[in-house]
């Protein structure tokens, strides 16, 4: 009896160690399955270091280990077909990528839009030139709401300078209060009712199969950040401006307020039309050859 | 005593828990602090959601609230001047909008790349091209390193192959077993030794300044794959091809074969050359407008 008595604690202290285990991995297993929902909780516990490196929880599956090679994933079950695309002289390769290194470099973000109509076709044919992008498994993990409405637009832009003002004055720290005198802007976006569209880009972070099952998209916010740069040159090309940008917190409300699925998560929030007559930018430069490529 | 005695398993109770907890929290700060180097590990606890949303770790100090519009960060102090891109009448931009799409439109991943040289000049255009992608206050956190010496191409595929065939015969479950059967794919990558160039691309995830402190990029993944995306465009544009792939685990080992700093980490890895004569895709379709673009 008085062996049992002494030796309580000890019993009391491992049952104590193994509750606490059993919580925490149920608690991984909850906040993990948010993050892939297509995966069982156990494989958790094998992610591949990769995606601290890609810092995408879209990939933490290791189901996902084929899938670095974006093309071959989702379509081995397809035929495969010749495929020669125009091929150019020495001179015309040289001078196309001259000229479209010169377009390109035009380009600036620009937040002084002119409310002047834009063809609807004009941005028909950019979404569609976005949508060519390369995605994880196919997957093609995008939606662009292009929103004309002015009492959308303007519900947009409550929402999002709602948001821009908590975090101006409430979620900056002293160093910022200070830097914000030397701001040039504020919270106030103008651009969001002034411009003739607003192109919310929502990254598909899973989809449905016809079985109802949740099916993860790998890479997907890589996928539609590169289709974003697609489209961004597509603009350029059109003599259209925007400017690129990841509203903070109004993703949720964004969301609802366009009747989105729950799947779909805000990824950037892009202004389009014709610069204001009167259009400044800042004065800066880019990075030279030198500083962004290294030859080996 | 007896009293005590009764007690006792109560005590180490709670002080289990308590240590426990601990142990947790301590866990805790040390990874997240591996994530952003540059913000104090007290700051996690004040993460805006939209880190998750954005899925980007670099984003978690509260620092980043007014980095949404990514043309204000960094620029205020610059002198703003005016801007005026060219301008198109209504039929050229309906035209120029078309025959964009109509380009991008005709590309594919290809793995089939012909080893025939391509001009150093022609790829350095196109990474200038890429270059001018806008960036969280214009940090133009990209580094394109092109690999054209054959050893270290060599080099490159049996880290990239070898960490592959690791994915396929370990990282796999029996599904995977059995669905690689029907791939059509396997972990040999002969297009790293024939593409006349290796383009991998890297994130720098924060960067120097110049009293030697660190400072995070933010959206440096989203940045970067905007880039990659100009780059894409860039390339289909003077008729070269490419596969998009994200080496998995091979980060590392390829950052320290290429000597890049420790702030850098593999976002991509893209062959690239014309293709093959006899070069295939599969045969996919992309999906309607209808289903990428919602109109508001």
């Amino acid at each position: 009896m008085a062996l049992i008595s002494v030796f309580t604690p000890v019993f009391v202290a491992v049952l104590c160690v193994v509750i606490v285990f059993f919580f925490r991995n149920y608690r991984r297993a909850e906040s993990s399955s948010q993050l892939k929902p297509s995966t069982a909780a156990g494989e958790s516990s094998s992610r591949p270091w990769v995606d601290e490196d890609l810092q995408d929880d879209t990939e933490i599956s290791t189901k996902d280990s084929e899938d670095n090679d974006w093309v071959v994933a989702g379509t081995e079950d397809l035929p495969h077909v010749p495929y020669t695309p125009p091929r150019y002289s020495e001179e015309e390769t040289l001078e196309r990528s001259q000229q479209f290194y010169k377009l390109l470099n035009q380009r600036r973000s620009v937040r002084f839009i002119s409310p002047e109509p834009v063809p609807r076709e004009v941005i028909e044919n950019v979404i569609l030139a976005a949508g060519t992008a390369p995605s994880g498994a196919h997957t093609e993990p995008w939606t662009f709401v292009v929103v004309a409405d002015a009492e959308t637009k303007h519900k947009i832009r409550e929402i999002v300078e709602q948001e821009e003002e908590v975090n101006y004055k409430q979620r900056m720290g002293d160093k910022w209060v200070h830097d914000l005198r030397r701001l040039r802007t504020n919270w106030v976006k103008e651009y969001l009712d002034t411009a003739p569209y607003l192109i919310l880009i929502f990254k598909q972070t899973y989809g449905i199969l016809p079985n109802g099952k949740k099916k993860t998209h790998y890479y997907n916010e890589i996928s539609v950040s590169i289709s974003c740069g697609l489209l961004l040159a597509a603009l350029q090309n059109v003599g259209l401006v925007t400017v690129t940008s990841t509203p903070l917190n109004c993703g949720p409300q964004l969301r609802v307020l366009l009747r989105r699925p729950v799947n779909e998560k805000l990824l950037m929030l892009l202004p389009v039309g014709y610069p204001a007559p009167d259009a400044t930018v800042p004065d800066l430069t880019r990075k030279d050859l030198s500083d962004i490529m290294v030859f080996v």
